[in-house]
């Protein structure tokens, strides 16, 4: 892809499909992250490329409910960390909270790339902040090697995460999460937040707290409502999904 | 991929996914073709995964126009000729023109790779029907490696196409066209058929006939359609995209 120029008005679309597919042939993403994108980005058309004011209000939920877990995780695949990493990073370092790489398709190679990436973006980021904050940053500890956990209720290799992380967390910050998986999470009495474009999804319905919204403009803007100290309140999941399909079918009408 | 079950109520998605995945690797597909097809399955997962009557009545007018072209030719890219490249070359038998392989990230490798993997399915499809069939299935020209073409008011390799097929064309059917020579080929006066899952696109709205619809099912029901000889109407286009935005609209709300 050449160069894009700043006036296109789907600019951060056509970057993050670059990003993908360079991070596609680097083996950082299983064979169906391309089409998950896809999917991902035809809803986001449909929702307008922005982040609602219901989006939103999920992303201030999502922040105050990580703030007041007691041990709270960010999962990440591989899209997400191509997509968000740095936002991911930005997000852990404020909430003080580790992240777990943890994949579908889990092989070592991959968990293993991902990890390096995820290492070397909070380098990247703690180059960017001033000293007390590069601490914070600096000390996210990036889990998923270990593979010492077990998400009960699930088998093989989809069953294995890090003890230290998901398996002990009480809330789960999972963007672009597995239908099954979010399922097993929410049995295990676990807070399960997800980001997902598609409010149809079984992710997107059967989560604590659904983000309906692009995953590098959500944990973008959950960096800044992180900073301004939200309380969770007492949070009307289905009102959210609602909200976004109106949105769609509102946006198929504009002809 | 595993073996999918029969009763699986998205088998044809996932086998539709199974066989992108082992094109890609085989070299059949561009970067964002997956990409592509993701947005397709969005759009899909929409519309209920069916052909609606509109679609059929898209498709109907389609098979008319075809038959009724002095020199008609379907334009095939990876993803479709992956997907439906036997229904492509029955169509084809019926209405007795060419397949032209035409792509948009236009390499020789491709080109070539597409047109033996639909000289292969040639072979195929003629080994399925009688006699009399079999020969007008042989009789299916396969070009595209010619490039003695172009398409004017194009640039640089997407103007490429052959002589023979597009460039003398009066009725082109391409599915999953871009919408720069969708635009380009209305331009030169010729009637534009296009399978299309999002009716929003700028080629579904460019079109002379959009077929909203997946491209398999799509030229499946062509097959049967073109054996009832239909006559071209009066077609009213922004009749058929209003009608699948309805669709999109409803689904929306099935929460």
């Amino acid at each position: 892809m050449g160069e894009i120029p700043d006036s296109h008005p789907r600019k951060a679309s056509l970057l993050a499909r670059a990003k993908l597919t360079e991070a596609a042939r680097e083996g950082l993403l299983a064979e169906s992250a391309m089409i998950a994108h896809g999917r991902g980005e035809a809803f986001d058309y449909l929702l307008g490329e922005r982040t609602s004011d219901s989006a939103k209000a999920a992303i201030k939920e999502c922040a105050a409910r990580l703030l007041a877990a007691n041990n709270p995780v960010i999962s990440m695949n591989g899209n997400t960390t191509v997509l968000a990493g740095k936002q991911a990073i930005r997000a852990a370092a404020i909430i003080g909270c580790p992240i777990e790489v943890n994949i579908y398709y889990r092989t070592p190679e991959r968990i293993e790339k991902l990890i390096t990436a995820l290492e070397s973006m909070k380098e990247e980021v703690a180059a960017e902040v001033d000293e007390k904050t590069k601490a914070s940053v600096m000390a996210v500890e990036i889990l998923g090697a270990d593979a010492d956990g077990k998400i009960d209720g699930l088998e093989g290799p989809r069953s294995i995460c890090s003890r230290k992380g998901i398996e002990s967390a009480d809330v789960v910050l999972v963007p672009l999460e597995d239908g099954d998986r979010c399922e097993a999470l929410v049995a295990l009495d676990k807070q399960v937040l997800v980001v997902d474009l598609n409010p149809l999804s079984r992710t997107a319905r059967t989560a604590t707290v659904t983000i309906v919204d692009e995953v590098a403009r959500a944990l973008g803007e959950m960096e800044e409502l992180l900073l301004q100290n939200p309380q969770p309140t007492d949070w009307d999941n289905q009102k959210t999904l609602r909200e976004a399909l109106d949105i769609i079918s509102d946006s198929s009408k504009r002809i």
